[in-house]
Parts: C-alpha cells; sequence; structure tokens
C-alpha cells in the first residue's frame, strides 16, 4: 500500500523498532520557511459582536486571543512531544469574524530561517488563539466548538511551496 | 439583546473599563467537577492503519499523543491566558479510530477538586493530542485537519451537570 | 542590631548552616489574600500617546502588557527561585499614563485563599507589563527605564492589613 | 510629530490595522551583540550586611538571586509576549551593595550571536533577580523597591554601539 | 504472579486497555506528607574541594546546584507525565561531600499539603542538584557519574510511615 | 594541583570574583555534536515483566518514559542554570530490560548542530526517563533506586570524540 501524499518526502526516520523519537534534522538546510494555518471558532451569532467589541464578561477577546496565539508558537517544541526548537522570526494573528454564520475565522502565520518548516508553530498559535476565545465567551455560550485546523499555505523547504484556498466550509476537508 | 445562554451565569465579572482579567473566583466553593472534551483528526483513510498499529515514520503515534495530551492538560493555565490554575486530579485520553471515515475522534476526561470548571483542561488535552498526531502524520498527509473540538460533558460546579451526544457529524455544531 | 521591621514576622525559618531553602508554610492558615503593587515606565511624553493610542511599532502596547502581566503573575514561582507556589483566584493589571510626566504606572492586584501571600505575585506582575511596554517602545526610545516597583497594599494573613499612598515620586521611597 | 529618537531605527513593522505580532527578522544580519542592563533594589541600610553577609532568613541571598537572574534571561521570551526567541551565549550578575544608601546594584550582561539585540534579556535578568532579592528580604522589609531599571550599554547591531554612565541617581533618567 | 510490595497499595487505577492516564486521587484525604530523596554523585577526589571551595570554572558550585533542586521539586509535574500537580509548601536540599571517596551525596526534603505523596518531587530535586553539580565539573571530569538515587524516608498518607538507613554503597540496593 | 582530567579544556572561563555565570560561548565554532548518555533503574526482578508488558497500573511504562525522555532533553536549559539553550536536532531513547538482574538500561542520544555540547542534554533525557519509569512503578515497589547516570559517548566539538564501553556493573565508575 502506498500512503504516500504525492509531493511527500520519502519515508525515511523509521527506526527499526518503530519507537517514537525525534528525527534527525541535522542534515537538513537551513532555509526561510513561512506557514499559514487557520482555525474556526464557531458560536451563536449574536455573540461575534461581543468577540469583536470586547464586551465580552473576560473583556477584550481579540486582543488577549492574539497574545495567547503568539505565546503558543513559541511554546510548540513543549507542547508537541517531536517538534524540534526553532529560532521564531514572525509570528501574526488575524481575526476573521462573521456575525451573520456565528464564526470567527484565525488566521496565523509563523517564519523561520530553520532547518524544519513552521506548520505545527502555525497550527498552535490558531488553535490556542481559539481556545481562548472560547475560554472567553463559554461564560454566554457553552456548547461553542472549533474547527477548520488546517494549514492553508507553506513556503521553503524540500518539499515546495504550495496554498490551498479557504472556503466557507473551509473547517471540514 | 440578550445573549446569554439558557442557564449560563449572570454577567458578573465585567470591569467598568471593560479590560481584559482574570476574574475572581475566591468565593467560589470548592466542589468535585469533572469535563470531558473531544477533537477529531480527519485524514486519509489509508492512514488510519498506520496510527494504530504504530507505524508512522516518527513511531507510536497514539502512544505520543495521549502523553502529550496529559501534559497538556496541565500545561493550560499557562497557554491560555485568563484561566486559574487548578489541582488536576486525574486526566484520561481515549481514540476512536474510524478507517473508513479516515477519522481519529480524541476523548479527553480531566477532574478536579477546585473552584472553577476544566472545561479548558480537557478541551487544551484534547487539542494538544491532535495537534500532537498531526505532526506525526504530517510526512505522509500534509491536507490533515482537526475539527470537532467541543465539551461533551460536565458536572459539578453551580450551573449544573449536562452533556451531549457526538454524532458523526460533531465536529460542527 | 535589630533590623526587623515593626509588624514584622519573627527572624524564623532560620537553617542551622544559613543555607537558602523553601521555607515551611505547612502549619500556616489559608486565608484570604491579596496584594497590590505598582511599576512605573519613564519614557519621553510624546511617547504616552503611542501607548495609549495602541499605535507604537508593535501594536497595542497596553492591551499586550495586560496579558504579559497576568500571565506574569501565575509564572511567578517558576521565576522566583524560593516562591512557593500558589492557586491564584484572581489578577487586575490597571494603566495610569500621565504625558506630562512621561509616565505609565502600573496597577497589579493579585488574590488568592492559601498560605502565604501574594506580594510577589503583583510584584511580578507589575514588573513583567512594565517590561512588556519597555519591549514595544524601545524602537522609538532607548532610554525609557522603570521604576517604583514596591507593594501598595496586603491584606490577609497573620502580619496584618497595610497600605501605602503612591506619591508622584513614587518610584522611590 | 517626529518621535523617533535620534539614531532609532525607522519606525518600519507597523501592520496597517496596528494589531500586536513578533515583527519580521527573519532579514536581519546575525552578529555578535551585547547588552548590560540594571536594576537598584532600595532597602533599610541595616539590611545590607544581611544581603552580604548571606543571613537572611532565607539564606544566601546574593548567589540565589544570581541564579534567578540567569534563568530568568533565558525565560525572557516566555515572559515578553513579542520578543524572539534567542541563542544566548553568556550572561553574568554582578552586585554593588552600598550600605550607607541602602541600596544594592544589580548588574546583567547578555551575549548572544542572533538577529535581534539582547537588551529584554538583559533587563528581565537584573529584573528578575532585584525581585528575588526583594523576596528574601521581605520578611524584614516589606517597604524595599525596585528602581533604575535600564539599559547601560549594547553593542552588535544596525542601530550602533552606546552606553551611558550609571550614576548615583541612575534609577532615574 | 503477585509483585506487589509488602504494605504497598492495592492495584487499582488500572484502565481496561491499559493505557496510560494520570490516576484519579480526587477521593484521596489531604494530609501532611513529606519525602527525603538523596543522589549520590561521584567524581574523582581531587574534584571535591573544587566544589566545596566554590572554585570550579563555572563558579559556585553547591549554591547553584541547591537552587536548581529546589526550582526542580516545583518542575516535576512538567517533566514527569503522570505526576499530579502539588502545592509543595517546603524544600530543602543538603549536601554532603565526601573528598576521600570522591563523592557529594545530595539530600533533598520536600513536604506538602495534598492528596498524593512528594516522593517525585524529591527525587526530581536530589536528581536535578546532581545534574547540575555534573554540569560544573565536567569541564574538570568528563567521567563523572551520578547514582544512589533514591526515596530515604516519606510520612503522611495511607501507606504508612517508613525510612531506611543510607549507607556508603547507599546508590545501589 | 592539577585537577584537569587529561584531555580536558583549560581552565578558563573563570570570573576573577569566582561568581557563578554563563560562560561566553559567542567565539565557539558552531559543528555538528553527539552524546549518549545512559541512566539505569534498578527494581524487583518480577516488575521487569510489567514494565515491558506495559502491564503497571498507571499503564504502558516505557512510552510515557520515552516521550518524557525526550521532551526532557529539550527542558535542559530550563532545569540546569547555567547550561546554554541549544537547537536540538534529534533525540532517542532506547530502554534494554534484564528480567534477571531487575534493571532497565535507558540509553539516550541527542545530536545538535551547535557551539556546545549535548552531555548534558542527554543525561537529563536519561534520568527524566528513568524518573518517568520509577513514578510508574513505585505502585508496586517503594525501593526502586536509579544509578549509572554517566556519558558513554560524545562526538564533535574541540575536546575530540570519545566513547566507554557500558559494563553489567557500569552504574558505578
Amino acid at each position: 500500500m502506498n500512503v504516500q501524499d504525492p509531493g511527500a518526502p520519502a519515508l525515511s526516520h523509521v527506526r527499526e523498532d518503530g519507537s517514537a523519537h525525534m528525527v534527525d534534522v541535522s542534515a537538513k538546510t537551513e532555509t526561510s520557511r513561512q506557514a499559514t494555518a487557520q482555525a474556526v471558532l464557531r458560536t451563536r451569532p449574536e455573540i461575534i459582536g461581543l468577540i469583536t467589541d470586547g464586551t465580552l464578561p473576560k473583556g477584550d477577546a481579540l486582543a488577549v486571543a492574539r497574545v495567547a496565539g503568539i505565546m503558543g508558537a513559541k511554546k510548540t517544541p513543549e507542547l508537541i512531544p517531536l517538534c524540534h526548537p526553532l529560532p521564531i522570526s514572525k509570528v501574526t494573528i488575524d481575526f476573521e469574524p462573521d456575525a451573520v454564520a456565528g464564526t470567527v475565522r484565525i488566521l496565523a502565520t509563523v517564519k523561520t530561517r530553520g532547518v524544519t518548516g513552521v506548520e505545527m508553530e502555525a497550527l498552535s498559535a490558531a488553535s490556542i488563539a481559539a481556545l481562548t476565545l472560547y475560554d472567553m465567551l463559554k461564560a454566554v455560550d457553552k456548547h461553542a466548538s472549533i474547527g477548520g485546523i488546517l494549514v492553508l499555505a507553506k513556503s521553503g523547504g524540500k518539499s515546495g511551496d504550495w496554498s490551498i484556498e479557504p472556503s466557507t466550509e473551509g473547517e471540514n476537508r
């Protein structure tokens, strides 16, 4: 069975006993790398205004979630056991609230000059920003949910640049 | 406009200037509290066997994700800025792989004896376990996604016990 | 020589060999405790508007500093070697900018129900919020400074409640 | 209004919406960089001997504060949200106690070979060492204070080398 | 086969699928608990004087190792995946250097008022203090080793109080 | 007295006042460096099967200890005060259980491309993996111990490559 993605790197890095390990990246080339990931918070439509106005009970949700996402990107190798530490050189977090759909799309872009990609950093940043929004609105909506966590674009590294279009149903593949 | 969820606590805790803050929970009663949250990883169906057999390039994905989720629960107050630190007394992480749908449902249950609920701890645990699975399979599927992050059940605390049924489309509300 | 502050607790806790240690607080009573501390950032007067308008190059300085201060309070026992971990139950950070003096006073209030006071948590929160402001304005003022870090008020615990008046020259005793 | 410091870098890095972000440093040149910062602890004169003799109730204050300062330098990107992680290559902490004035000046020097300066690392190291001294003497002086936190010298990087003279009133600009 | 230690708690806490988890301690009684653990650093005899005099190249080894051990006790639940977080109420680290044998015995005592024992905290404290000594002397002895890490005494909790005698060959059972 | 190990680097890095500091490594050459360290857990022989079968009360001990060791390697500069942060490029953890002797040897290999060696990272990884095993079996053996923590091999850097043979009594020098 061939489970490789078209364009994926060869299945190297497998240990003989199959045990989990942090793979060897010491021979990889240091290049400029960037990744953008998203997460989508889904709540009741009438909550979106409270988020964007900064009037949720705990305060200005977007400002807090932005900081949480940036700090979350830096914490990635502490959270994801087999992730390599990386010298992050840029993080941005953007929000696209949709008061009709009752959603906030969170976009996280991370850049590094390093030997591995920054997809996990971008995904962690978007996820933690979304969890922070959840925390701030859970007093008014205990059934909010988070979905659509995926990588939208990647550049740099051996596997080439690519991007996908976030669709309105983008939270599912 | 009334944005409160039926059964939600009154909108206290708003500061006059609306600034973000960690709300005062010192007057809340210490009780036994539990929450279960889920996250759903979505990949290509043929990858599911590699996850459950422990044959992904980086090793045994479920064991690593389980540890990451448990440690993630403990890291919640470091990740979510306005979360209160809590003495966690139990964490379990379970996986429900579905090789037909190409999904792995992650269930995280967290228990405490404390003054606030543990929904955020359960959500963080499930999310970080899911991100860890993503990290371990991204060499073979760069278009995996994570969704369906929500609280399934909660007990203890003033707001009462409740639970919802995870549906097969559970990743969206 | 009597170096004790009037009202200070007796000099217990000294080890025979004088070695540093985390003192035993297991016999202390758990009570509600609160402390307020301040730090004062000093910059050029024309910078104050950039801080309060959120127009510094790196973005909205007060929102970022507020989150940093709250998270800093939670990190106190990781930063201060002999500090006891405490279940923080409330943190607020307030800013008093003075565009004439070229200062921003930062007020941090921390509350707990525990066996030790929260002065260090309040001081750490104020200091880290001030350092964050410094970081955000250093591109426009490399000679900013931080001073006036002290405890303004304390309640709860054996040593009794007290407070002092922050004066305009409050950064020096 | 021109708020730029003479010699400060141009006001780049502003995002269109003014939102907080970790600025892009991937194009900056990696050079050897060093910074020295100070903090000044102010207490009652008779306490200074207890600090320098290592006879405070909690033990040898200078040794503990030195370690806290060094570890604090390494924690800087975890504390200051928009700080870039840096491979620190040297940290020293020195103390200048003055038993007449009742002060201890803390000098922290940090060095790196990296793309950004290490002012924040030096400031964090000095501040956390000062907070640690405060923690160790607060049993005998609850009105101690910390001030004079500023950068004394910087070398390396595009903005050029500079230093200022710490004066006896150095804690204020 | 009966693998239980005489006096060990019954083998509860096993999950049906045998998966790793943080066991439920919410029903355990909160009592005062204490544990003492040791670690033994072994180097060349002539190095011991450098350790006790504080004249190793990197500086005063015992003071640095003491602080590292105390902070290490607080980090235990971050290091040991299935450890419960605990409100540590006391930590002491003592050193017993033996210039004839070329050893330094490290004794760590940790106390809490909580629902689980503090053996892991005491073991982590002793181990990290020993690793710190190793780090400080490795420039002069690259073949140092650490052994004899075990619990010497425990009190509080359901399993009763006990202690063992550290022997000169105490590093092996 | 000459306390230097044959082949050890010259005793540089001593500060005039002998104070502890993180030594300056900015002039050292960045090369590929690797180190392997071991730790040996000693328990009762009949426990070894429970470890290797994954049937200890808390679950699959080897999988959990492996993840703890890998994450411990990354945490080294947070634990060991004077350690420099390093971009780790590979970590593996292997276990050699011996059901006759009642031991599990843990081997940790860490690789970097950096300016300092990774002995401390390998030692921390092996130690934390061993402490994690201890935590998982302490319900069935409260007198387990850990020893034999030492560096087995090192390559890269100025001091040259070397290795030693782990003997069955390898836990003591």
